[in-house]
């Protein structure tokens, strides 16, 4: 069994509206010394594999058949094995 | 400057509609070896500190007050240090 993080976030150069708000209301609140706030997905799942290769596989073709829009956003993801 | 990387998760037991309807979404695509899909939010910034210790203070009175719903969400944070 395998545990897998993945990140999904914008491309570099996507306008990000969530994030520029996010950071207008840390601004409001006085927060004034933050910038370049960006927002994006974490997704944890359990993963059955025979192998940490395998189930690397599995997650990059999840993560470009469902849970990453290639055209705006990129996908990283960390996976470890369930300690026995 | 310091980069702070924000997780902010539901906390355990209470119900994560997103993270089923994904769940669902993969086993339909055929990814039927997942489980225990859970969706959270993921926030990049920089922000300016005097120190580690208070760009950690400012994060978390950050995540108090706006970034997470503390009634129902759990946050996890890391902070690095901008290489000079």
């Amino acid at each position: 069994m395998y545990y897998a993080e993945i990140r999904v976030m914008y491309k570099k150069g996507v306008l990000d509206p969530q994030g520029q708000a996010v950071k207008g209301a840390l601004h409001h609140l006085g927060f004034s010394k933050v910038n370049d706030v960006s927002i994006g997905r974490v997704i944890f799942l359990k993963l059955e594999a025979q192998s940490k290769e395998e189930a690397q596989k599995t997650v990059r073709e999840m993560c470009e058949s469902l849970l990453a829009n290639p055209v705006i956003e990129d996908f990283t993801y960390t996976i470890m094995e369930e300690e026995k």
